[in-house]
């Protein structure tokens, strides 16, 4: 689990120490009350996205009823046919447990009741599943996670139908099937239970949902504060190459609630994970907080988990697609179902925000719940209020200080550039080494590229579908990502541990002023004695069709190093002003570390100031203007060398490349321009509007670089790199101008 | 020109000697009329579209005027500030006069007086235009085709504001501007005036046009059947390599519509040449319609411009883009402003059908013209139904006997399978060596694709926005396409002389039953000595969740030879059957013909009965099943290769290779199937349902392929190869089952 937390001091975990005996004992009572029953049957036809909610959950549960149960003897990972039924057999319990309490129709409580004890049957007889690639196997799935999601989901379910089963059969299914499966993805797999992570977070919610159902005590505390004696033995590693536990380290719900989580809600896994977590942290807060209000779990750590969904939502392009920073498969978004549960709880226990309705309104689905309803009744009473992501700073670390994430946005006229900057902490083990990288968008679709992961989810074909060896030895690595790498090695080494203890840290973070809004951030540890600054303002100037992206990285080492910088764009090169060689045969770009996954399609030796290239995608030009000096190195390459299998897509990059030197600064400007029509054929603004870009002063405290338009108007913008102090007054002399400001930037526009 | 026209015999075109003195004699006369206009103005206001569509021009029209007239001396290829200017000032004076005519103010009158009189000051001092890579340069722009463009538009916009210039002004416009003009682009450049060809029918339009509002029969005679005399040279060519004329060759506007027109409307050069070619076609006709209805030229050829109207719609995916057969660049669609006009004088003019106005529904703006207002008011009036695209078989040729285009459709449950296949002649000087190629789309996404041109149109960075050398050398050439390369050479040994004299031939067209859909053709001269007979099905079947596609490929050559099939799919390989070798190092895949732009990404050696290749795209998954035989090859390919402009795309194909042999057959079936949600994560039918696929029979006249699913149901289809006859009784003996059936093919079910 890869604790990265230096010096906790987590007080408020003190105040959880609850007496243990005051449960609700009434059913349901997890994320369904006799109450909420109530007030949903009584609504029944009068909101219409609980009704079309309600109406499709039906469809789909009684065209399962139909089909009957099967139970099938557990063999295949996922993507294959046991795999698949099982995840399908909990998904439609849970739903069909919500049923019989909304429509009060036995056939459901019927078929939960005969599915669960056929389960029941089974699950005594199970050996560990049969597929051996997991650190923790499952007893239904090849992981003891998929277990656990079993868990969450069949607890509800049988929350729901309890009161339907007879005390004898409920007897049957506590001791044959919930008890044990409860110890065993717990006690059983302490590697996997006892973690800070979210495959832990799903077990401890496993336990603590059926130990609410089943009012036991003992597997609520185990839930919430984790194993006292788990015997792992200390640097133990998970499938991912993670380490499993620091010695002293916190276990439980309320230790994954207090460490990944900042105070800003971003959760440091990254938001695919925090996705895939939301689902049992929201679920599971919501039945403590039906079942112990006392606990006051949507307060704890001043209301984080509310936070986090605003985190979330946040951490999604104008399409509602989270941006795939870490280990994050591409598309994945704020439709699918753990955030349409999400919005529901947040809204429900987070002050009824009308933003978020809007956000539930796009869904177009509500969970089955009181939350649920009360989101649609929201909706049905037109309150909704756009929900508007503005530029954020998401710090990480469980106090906020292991370095962030900016999400710096500009929405002019319509067309949306946002830019998402990393630098945060490893993030656990599904980080990425890519410390100072950024991804870029215009609208939703991606400008410049995070390629995600090396991985297609629960499509068997593809290693079953869980992570291929390429997500290693591509998609984690430095050069996948658009950020420095330094004599062709990862950050870190590619060593987790190490980078598990380090982040990088702001230098400044400013969006006061909506035409130039700006990030800095240092890096002093990826490369031990080489420090790195990157400083990436979104900038809108006149004489620009629309904002311009301004990407200043200096780099300063104790040794000559050679540095790379990538961009991976999409689309076709139109032009370039500089000539490049076409090689005849197609050899990698490098031997390891990820270069060996690259072809090298061209390469060019500089001999110009500026470097610019320009490409076409999806009806927009793009052209990128960096500063060069002769002998700087430019490659043309793209993804797909020593790839067996056809494990990675074919993405373009371009890479500059600066070698021997101890000191470097890469400038660049991203211009986003013109449009290109297939239908009318017209090509508007095809062409870049700078002139020339400089770096017109560069020493230990200040840079400045000059950006002339084709008009003849210069920006000219001044950074102060070692003060950030907002009322430090500075004074510099330029080509023989002087310049006063306050703070630790300046844009000055100059016309000649 | 490209004459493959070989045994002519228009009767009809001696009926249109008709009297010269006989001009309508008022203005506006062409697209709009005083009746028209009439009528025009007093729907104002109550036609939602036209209103629309009036505003937006209104609209576009007084921003330019505010800007200003400018009229530059020329300079720039396409893309170019000049070319842009002139081609915007001529689109914008179209749309002035229109607007003077319907809402009568003069500013719009004196705008387009003023821009043409500025026009008249300059033409007379133009040389020839200073680009030089035409074979016809023009003087406004780098050919005399975009100078045609020019004057098409703005005779129109003559014709509307032609009373309201002063007799004297009207005087210096015709002898500075339009004669010399209309002499220029006609008199002065015979090898673009004299020729069957798109460039031509602009040419010979746009001298009609000016011929007709400035009642000059000379002009009209040539524009309508050429020049006489033209002194070119026997086997002069054009920029494409195209040649200009045939000894004997008719020209001029009737020559243009009778020879590349099938009696289908099917143009010859392909659907993106027939698109650009409709407006003048179209627009002439309208005029000619208003001017000298005694013509009666929409009757011309049994109805034939009309005609072409519906097979231009026909020749589109279901997001109305047209399949790029020869030369095409991907994307234009019928949203493109031809198809507009084309819709909008085809309904008018063809009999007011009412499936015209859902597309023009679509198109969401109508022509500002008679025909325009009739459009708009069969909208208003709800009389729209819906267009059907069913499958058709499009001949080719001017008397439909040169081949031609089967697109076969079916649409189930909401989801369209097309397959486009093409078995035509050349298509002129924008042909493609593809004979028996076919591209597939699932609704508007390319399964399996036609490359298109290597061209980015009018983007000025790309060749000057002009045909790329790679347009030659791959997208021209066979391996560009989907079907059978011999010897790694292109059909007609890529020589577009010999490839001009001969079509495919279609052995059967059958689509009465619309689960078993069929297109069979031969070719028999792209390699001399060897025949091909290429059969084509999309069947449905029981156990399958989509049709799927049959192909079947039988060829019989004099000698032995080496036999290569492509199939260009877009996305993602899931996996094989077979164990392929992926290289250190990637090496083109050929030196000639094309195969020098593939890289060779994986090869194998196959010892299975059957290949399987599985792939995802856009969240579907494919799969193709092959009959393969010891010791095929398989090859993975990507284009890219000796780019050195980047001017390719980087696109995967799956060749097939049977090597030293004189008869081959190559069977597969490509399966449709599943789905993969990035936002459910759920991978739903993601393997083939074929359990086997097999030649079971076959012989000089029969061919019989047995389809094994896994249900251990087969499908067993059998062909007669030799006789196509309907009512041909058969009878065969396959593994001791005696078939007997009538007609050219017959389906069996058979349950084991």
């Amino acid at each position: 689990m890869l604790l990265k937390f230096k010096n906790r001091s987590i007080t408020a975990l003190s105040c959880l120490v609850f007496s243990l005996g005051s449960f609700a004992q009434v059913h349901p009572s997890l994320v369904l009350t006799k109450e909420g029953v109530s007030e949903i049957r009584s609504q029944l036809g009068k909101v219409p996205v609980f009704d079309a909610s309600l109406a499709d959950v039906k469809a789909e549960v009684d065209a399962e009823i139909v089909l009957g149960i099967e139970v099938p003897i557990p063999k295949d990972y996922s993507g294959g046919y046991t795999h698949e039924r099982h995840k399908k057999n909990f998904l439609i319990m849970q739903k069909a447990g919500v049923l019989y309490q909304i429509l009060g129709d036995e056939k459901y409580a019927i078929y939960v009741r005969d599915e669960l004890m056929s389960y029941a049957k089974l699950y005594p007889t199970l050996p560990l599943h049969p597929q051996t690639r997991s650190y923790a196997r499952g007893k239904l799935f090849w992981q003891a996670l998929n277990d656990s999601n079993w868990l969450v989901y069949v607890s509800q379910a049988y929350d729901c139908v309890y009161d339907f089963i007879s005390p004898s059969d409920r007897s049957i299914l506590e001791k044959d099937l919930f008890r044990p499966f409860a110890d065993f993805i717990s006690i059983g797999s302490p590697q996997f239970f006892n973690r800070v992570h979210n495959h832990s977070t799903w077990g401890n919610v496993a336990v603590g949902m059926i130990g609410l159902v089943m009012h036991d005590n003992e597997l609520l505390d185990r839930a919430l504060n984790g194993l006292k004696n788990d015997g792992l033995p200390e640097g133990m590693k998970d499938s991912d190459g993670g380490l499993i536990k620091k010695p002293g380290q916190k276990t439980g719900f309320l230790a994954n609630v207090d460490e990944p989580f900042s105070p800003d809600g971003y959760y440091t896994e990254g938001p695919y994970y925090q996705r895939y977590a939301m689902y049992p942290f929201m679920v599971f807060a919501e039945s403590l907080q039906n079942t112990r209000p006392d606990l006051k779990i949507f307060e704890h750590k001043n209301g984080i988990l509310i936070k986090a969904v605003y985190s979330l939502l946040n951490l999604t392009n104008s399409a509602g697609e989270f941006f795939p920073l870490n280990d994050g498969q591409k598309g994945m978004s704020y439709y699918s179902r753990e955030l349409v549960s999400a919005v529901d709880i947040a809204y429900l226990y987070g002050g009824k925000d009308a933003s978020l309705l809007s956000i539930a309104e796009k869904q177009g689905r509500v969970e089955l719940d009181d939350s649920g309803m009360a989101v649609a009744l929201g909706i049905k009473n037109n309150l909704q209020k756009p929900f508007e992501k503005k530029s954020i700073d998401l710090s990480d670390g469980p106090e906020g200080k292991e370095g962030g994430v900016a999400i710096i946005r500009n929405k002019t006229n319509g067309n949306e550039l946002t830019l998402v900057m990393k630098y945060s902490s490893q993030g656990l083990s599904h980080g990425h080494y890519d410390k100072l990288s950024f991804s870029y968008y215009q609208n939703s679709t991606e400008v410049l590229q995070d390629y995600g992961l090396a991985r297609f989810v629960n499509i068997e074909q593809k290693g079953g579908g869980n992570y291929l060896k390429e997500n290693t030895t591509w998609a984690k690595q430095t050069i996948a990502h658009n950020t420095i790498i330094q004599n062709e090695t990862s950050h870190f080494g590619g060593d987790f541990e190490t980078g598990n203890q380090f982040s990088s840290k702001k230098y400044l973070f400013d969006v006061s002023n909506p035409k130039m809004q700006i990030i800095s951030a240092n890096e002093n540890n990826a490369y031990p004695g080489t420090s790195i600054q990157r400083t990436m303002a979104l900038i809108q100037d006149e004489g620009f069709e629309k904002p311009y992206l301004l990407d200043i990285i200096q780099i300063n080492s104790k040794t000559a190093n050679q540095y790379d910088l990538p961009f991976y764009y999409f689309g076709q090169i139109m032009a370039t002003n500089f000539i490049y060689d076409t090689p005849k045969t197609l050899e990698p770009f490098g031997k390891a570390n990820g270069y060996q996954h690259l072809w090298k399609e061209a390469s060019a030796v500089l001999s110009t100031d500026n470097a610019k290239i320009s490409w076409l995608n999806e009806g927009n030009f793009y052209t990128l203007t960096a500063v060069t000096q002769l002998n700087d190195e430019v490659y043309f390459v793209r993804t797909g060398a020593n790839d067996p299998n056809f494990n990675l897509r074919r993405d373009p990059g371009i890479v500059f490349r600066k070698k021997n030197t101890q000191k470097a600064t890469f400038v660049s400007v991203l211009e986003t321009h013109g449009s290109y029509s297939t239908v009318t054929e017209f090509a508007k603004n095809a062409y870049s509007s700078i002139d020339s870009l400089k770096v017109v002063y560069e020493d230990a405290s200040y840079i400045a670089v000059e950006i002339k338009n084709k008009l003849g108007v210069s920006s000219l913008f001044i950074l102060a790199t070692k003060n950030n102090n907002e009322n430090q007054k500075h004074k510099l002399h330029i080509n023989n101008i002087t310049y006063n400001w306050v703070g630790p930037y300046n844009k000055t526009i100059i016309k000649k």
